[in-house]
Order: C-alpha cells, then structure tokens, then sequence
C-alpha cells in the first residue's frame, strides 16, 4: 500500500504548507484516522443519471463511499467514505447569479477534487462562488469526520469534525470542530471551536459562540486523540445498521414508501416509517420509526429517529432529531442535534427555524413555539428563552442587538428574508411541491439513480488504490 | 429503450447479411431470447487485479454479467450475462506459437467485441489463430445460451445451445445446438446439431453424430419456439440459487476452503463442499456437496453435485457431473453431461477422458475404467462399449477405425497425445500443481480479483445501455 501512503504523505505535505503561519501539522491526524488497511474494505460507487452531463474521470485514486452525480475530475485524491454529491451542477448556457452579478456559463459546471483528502465528509456541489462559475475545486483539504463542504471552493484547509462550510469560499484556514460559517469569502483565518458565523457584508453578521468546556461535552476534538462526545457517540454507534445497504447490491423498496417518494437506495430505514409524497429521504440518512409527511426530506447523513415530521419540513446535511414532533416546515439546519429523551415530549411549532448547528438536548418536556429563531447550546426552557426570539422581532431589528451569547448586526428583516427565502428555494429544488407535473425536484428525479461500485487493487503496488476510469457521455 | 432496441436489429441485420447463404433469419429468436426489459434487471461487472494489462473502453454498450480481466475493447455491443474472460491475454514480446510457426507480439493483446450481440455465452480468450496474434475479435455473433467460445475470432456468426467453438477460428457459420468444433478455421459453414468434429489438418480427424431424435429430449432448439430438454431445464432449474452471489457486495469465504484455493466469488456453494489446495472453482460454477481433491478444479458453468473428485480432475466449461465419483486425473470435457441417479452409482477410473459434449446418463450403475476414451450418448453398459475405447489402443490406431457412430482417421497417438498435453497444460495453467513457489496458475493469481459492478441508465433514451467507460492503468 505504498503508493497509498505516499499520497497521503503528499496531502499532509501541502496542507501543512498552506497553514504553515499558524504552525499546524495534520500529519498525526491524517496518518491515524483511518488504519491504511481500512481502505481495503470499502468499496467506492458513482451515481449515473440519464439527466446529469457526466464527464468522469477518476485517476490514480483512492475513493471509497462516494457519489458523483455530474461532470466530475478526480486526480490522486484519498476521499474514504466522503459524498460529493453533484447532482446541482450548472448547466452551459445557464445564468449564475450572485447578489447583483450575473455571468453567463460557458461550459457544463465540473468537479475537481485534485491532491485532495477530505474522509468522511459531505461536499455538495451548488457553488456559489462566481468567481469560480464552472468548477468546483477543493485541491487539497483534510477533514475530521462528519464535515460538510457547501458550495465551497477550497484549498488546504483542515476541517474539523462536524464543520460546516456553506455558501463559502475558504482558502488556506483551519475550521474548528463543530463551527459553522456562512459568508462569501475566508482565507488565511484560524476559527475556533463552537464558532457559528454568518456574515452577510453589509447587511447582517450573526456571531454565537458555544461555550467552550460544554460543547466538549459534545464534540471534543484533538488532532492527535481524535474525536470524541455525545454527538460522535451517537453517529458512530449507528453505523452498524448501515452495513446491509451497503453489502446488498438491489435493495428491495419497502412498505409505507409513496410511489412519488425518493428513497435512496442508500438510506437505512428501521422500524415503523411511513415516507409521504413528494418526500426526499438522501444517501446515508436513517430513519427510525420516522414519520415524514408531505414535501419533507432528510439529507444526507441526518438521523430522524422515533419522530413526526408534519410536513414541508427541511432537515438539512448532517442533522438529527430524536424524540420530537415536528410542526409543518420546521427548519432544523446542518448538524443541529435535537434531542429529548422519550419521556419528555419535544414540540416544534411551524414555521420555526433551528439553526444550523443548534443543540437542543432536553430531559424534559419542551415546547418551541411556532415561528421562532433558535441557536445554541438549549438544555432547558430558561435556555431556550436566552437562545431564541419570535421571527417578526427579529425582523424588526435595524442595527444589532445582543441576547446571551448571540451578537447581531445589521438588518434583521434581511436576515429572515434571506432564511425563508432559502428554505422555499431547498424545499423546491428538492421536490416537495411536486403537483405530478410541474416543480419536478431530487424527490422525483433521484429515483432513478443507476449506482456503479468499483473496488481498489487487492494487491501489488496499487493495492488500496483504484484504477484510472473514464465516464464519458455516448460517442456515437 | 429505443436505442438498444435499435442496436439489436442492427446487430440480426448484419449476422443475417453473412448468413444469407443459408438463407436464415436470426431476427425472431434474437428478438425473444431476452424480453427488452430484463436489460433493466441485472448488472454487468469486470474484474481487476494488478497484473492483468488493462486498456478496458466500453462504449455504448449493453453488456451485464460479463467478466473482463484484461486489456479490453467493446463496442455497440449486446452481451447480457455473456462472461468474457480474458486472463489469458498474451503479452507485447511474448512468442506466440502455432504448430512449426512462431511469432513475437508486438502489443499486448486486446479484446475487441464491437457490434457483436452473445447471449449468455461463455467467451474464454485464449486465442489460438496467429493470423489474429494480438487481437481477440468477435464482431457480431449471436449465441443461444449457453455456448462456449474458447478461443476463436468470429464474425456474423450463430451458435445454437450448449455449442462449444473451441480452438477454432470461425466466420459467417450456423452452428447447431449442442455441437463441439476444434479445428484450425472454418468458413460459411452449417453445421448440424449434436456434431462432434474434431480435425487436426492431416495429423487427425474425429467425427461423431448424436442421434437426432436422442438427442433431442436432451437439448432441443428452435430459433423461433427456443431451448428446450433435459440439460436446458437442469440448469434453468440451479438458476435461482445463484441470486444471493449476485445481490451481495461482498461474501464471507465459507469454511473447509483451503487458503490456497481460488474460489470465485461469483461461484455458489451449496451443502458440504470440501475444497482442497490448489483447487480453482470458476464464475458461475455451482457446487452442492462437492468433494474436490488437491488440484482439481471447476471451469465456468459447471455442475459438480453429489459427487467426489480424487484429484487433478479438469472440469471443462459447463460440465456436469451429478453423482459420480471421479477418480485421479478424470477429465470431463465442455458441455459433458455426467449423471447417475443417487440409488445406481456411477464411477469413472483415473486417467479417463470424457470428451467434450459428451452425455452419460444412467439410470443403473456403471463403472468406467480407466485409461478410456469415452464419448457419445451413454445410457447404459451396451452404450459404453461402443462409445468407448482404451487409450492405449487408440493410440495404436494409424488409419482409420469406426465404432457405433464414431468415425476417426488419422494417428490415434497423435490424438492421445494432444489430450494428454491439453490437460497436462489446463492443470498447469490453474495452479493445481503449485508447490507454495512456482508453478503458480489461476487458483492461485484468481483469488486477488476486484470485481466492479456497472448498472445500465434506468431512463431515457439510453435505457438499458451503459455509458462509455475507459479504464487504464494508472496515469502519472
């Protein structure tokens, strides 16, 4: 597995390069978070669409547990378990806009995932960067388990666990466990731990900070231990279940799924679940006795467990609700850990928006009222009370305003607007208002997914590596 | 799924062209043999490992259930479940020999498949034509199930059932059903069914004629009513046991296989297998409480079932041997048909060749010495004197002789000879000689096989076609 090991060698290398001002290196990290031989045991798989342009191309990589819906480029890049999902790709001739930009594509968008490590994250492809309108690059990055990458170009950067980089650019930064950051551009920047950080320019800065000694609680992180708490606890004591979908090659589609539903065929369902119309269950989400109701989805990697969902409700990348009953389109952001035990009933009322990154984690009963904004560390009422405010407050704010740990600025009618606006815009892209002919989204057309599973070399020089394979559209 | 439907009237239209002057019609049968949508419900895969060259191009191309384990080229080409093999491609410089000819390779050989359409037909290449030194092509050839070509360019051809083209260059030919052809070429030629035609040029010459009518109620074909009889329905009948290896990813190596022992994955084992050193238990292969001694092994398609083999047995492609007991160095050639019912026992004594295509099916015991030639239908004691011989009076032929349906001319020794060194030469090649060092072959090399799985497009105009995939070796 020599050639394996010095790729990794190479990754660390230059990662450790980029991040050199802040004295970083990734090399124990990297080299231990995933046993060399571990690469031996999983296999790697592409989606193929009839839809997708597809132009693939996967030289001298490792890449295992991972899905490339669209034009795609891979070079010598280790991704282990990582998604790259893309299925949102943009299309030559479309418009990109951006604020009050707009460029015209000249060619179908493409992946690029070069030198790259990343393991076990999620990338989804919507970039939102025009200044790189028809790639998506990421060249070399490593990750802590459980990141989501968001329509971000990258570069040598080290993510932590549970990190979530959306709607942003980042160069050369290390992104601490558990931070989430939403903004256009960032680079050269150390964010800590329990970071959530949204920066609108001119029009809204929304800054909480999680208290350090509790979120260790959840998430605990150090390069050379690794991961630990509650959160990765509860994600790896899962992992189990998803064995059979990913041993099975055809998987039989069960009861109590409408026929307008998507169930990926890599999703794991337990128990008493009933899927509703136009509902997009993705790849690696799990469901236990979930009820979903009209137009709601689960994304990637979230766990709906012994919950309802009433419906139109968004449960973003990596988020998890357990013992909760969820009111009609309730927004539960990336990585939000909703938790009650099931003694104390858990209630969000609709309309209401869970911030990306929010834990609520309650022993006992809780109710969050309809239409509210919530965030941060919630394990009581007097919590929530100091983490959330009513959305038509909010929206009244004209310069900042503090509560707890929250540091607001800016324009508050923006912020919600641009919150609400988002969750309509996942909620159509995704195909929960699918009238059987028009407003087609994932729901619909993932249903029709053609998986492809290819292994690494079982020995010699290669052997954890894969072949060079080439995914082109017909030539005829 | 307009576009294979397409490419298969292309496909009939251009085998009918070559056929003409037989006046024959494949459209009906090729149209039938597997109803359109069944494309939809199987995969196709090809195996890698590290030192087969591979230059793999699968280009608008149905093809599920087929093995590819070296450098490769496919075109529009129809294959479902036809398995290519292609672990025995020769190597740029290797010397290529042919009779008194000799000649260097200047390219490692490649597969080439281009309009060609196969049916469930068994392709092994070992290319024994050096006017085709470095170039394995089959073009466009439609094969009813179940017919062997082991190495043989083809072009425009039709197989019946259970046909076996074996060392045989063939063009423009109809070749019936159940009939085994090993001779240099042959060219716009019918042959009828149940032919067993071996010709070596001046040296030898067999030729033998299953009965019509007998034959019939084993293997009985119709290009418009299909296959029908008694081994079409016995391996019709194994079919279902073969679901679990293709559903799952990844199987557990069972127990009582030696570590030295190849045994594919794609192979099904079924009650008490015992399976010693040096054993290779091919793809497809089905074993039910098999007994197989030190290097014996189970070509592709075979049917080893209640039944002991000593040891250094050869079970030719799609064999079948269903209660017997085999003693050492038993050969069992293509297509044979073995099979005692439990209650009479059937023995056949060490060194014994059973031909190619030959069927023995008793309903009393039987015992088969050893050192025998043995072909023809055998249904009881009278049946084997007169489809039987001893090696060492044949060998002391040197005209001519005829016995019962039989008709050989030429060097009895000659012919002993070339068997002997054919089996000597298939058990070297299948590693039942390896000693832990040298002599190392397929049960050996086979057990390091990464098998990628591909699935035809589920919509649109391409459905049921796979998309243009290029593997090479590693790029850097």
């Amino acid at each position: 597995m020599k050639q394996l090991e010095n790729l990794i060698e190479e990754i660390v290398h230059r990662v450790n390069t980029n991040l050199r001002e802040f004295r970083i290196d990734v090399g124990p990290y990297a080299r231990k978070a995933v046993p060399i031989k571990q690469f031996l045991k999983f296999y790697a798989f592409y989606g193929l669409t009839d839809y997708h342009p597809i132009d693939f191309h996967f030289g001298h990589s490792s890449l295992a547990g991972s899905y490339f819906l669209g034009k795609c480029h891979i070079d010598d890049s280790v991704l282990y378990k990582t998604d790259v999902r893309g299925d949102e790709l943009k299309r030559a001739g479309a418009t990109f806009k951006s604020g009050e930009l707009s460029l015209k594509l000249r060619r179908n968008e493409r992946i690029v995932v070069r030198n790259a490590y990343l393991i076990k994250t999620l990338v989804h492809c919507y970039s939102h960067d025009p200044e790189f309108a028809e790639e998506f690059p990421i060249e070399n990055t490593i990750s802590a388990p459980y990141a989501n990458i968001h329509g971000a170009p990258m570069r040598g950067c080290f993510l932590g666990p549970f990190a979530t980089v959306d709607l942003t650019t980042v160069h050369d930064c290390e992104i601490g466990a558990f931070s989430y950051l939403q903004m256009g551009e960032l680079s050269h920047t150390q964010v800590e731990p329990g970071t959530i950080w949204l920066n609108n320019g001119y029009t809204f800065h929304f800054l909480y900070q999680f208290p350090a000694e509790a979120l260790r609680e959840y998430i605990d992180f150090d390069r050379d231990r690794g991961v630990a708490g509650v959160l990765f606890d509860f994600v790896e004591s899962h992992k189990p279940h998803f064995q059979k979908v990913f041993d099975v090659v055809h998987l039989e589609r069960p009861d109590r799924v409408h026929r307008r539903a998507a169930l990926n065929r890599y999703a794991v369902l337990r128990g008493r679940c009933n899927i509703a119309e136009n509902v997009l269950v993705a790849q690696r989400a799990y469901l236990e006795n979930a009820d979903m109701g009209k137009g709601a989805n689960a994304q990637e990697n979230c766990f709906i467990v012994n919950a309802r969902l009433e419906g139109y409700n968004v449960t973003a990348h990596g988020a998890k609700i357990i013992h909760a009953v969820l009111k009609n389109k309730v927004f539960v952001g990336f990585n939000a850990f909703v938790r009650s035990t099931g003694a104390s009933p858990l209630a969000i009322g609709a309309g209401t928006i869970i911030m990306p990154h929010t834990i609520i984690d309650v022993a006992e009963p809780l109710d969050i009222p309809p239409d509210h904004l919530v965030w941060g560390l919630i394990r009581n009422a007097a919590d929530l009370r100091e983490n959330s405010l009513r959305l038509d407050r909010l929206s009244e704010i004209k310069s900042s305003f503090r509560q707890g740990r929250l540091h607001f600025q800016g324009s508050g009618k923006a912020f919600v607007a641009a919150f609400r606006h988002r969750i309509e815009s996942i909620l159509e892209t995704n195909g929960a208002y699918f009238d059987g002919r028009l407003v087609k989204g994932h729901a619909q057309s993932d249903q029709n997914i053609a998986f492809n599973i290819i292994q690494p070399f079982t020995t010699g020089g290669r052997k954890g590596l894969y072949p060079t394979i080439d995914i082109h559209e017909k030539v005829r």
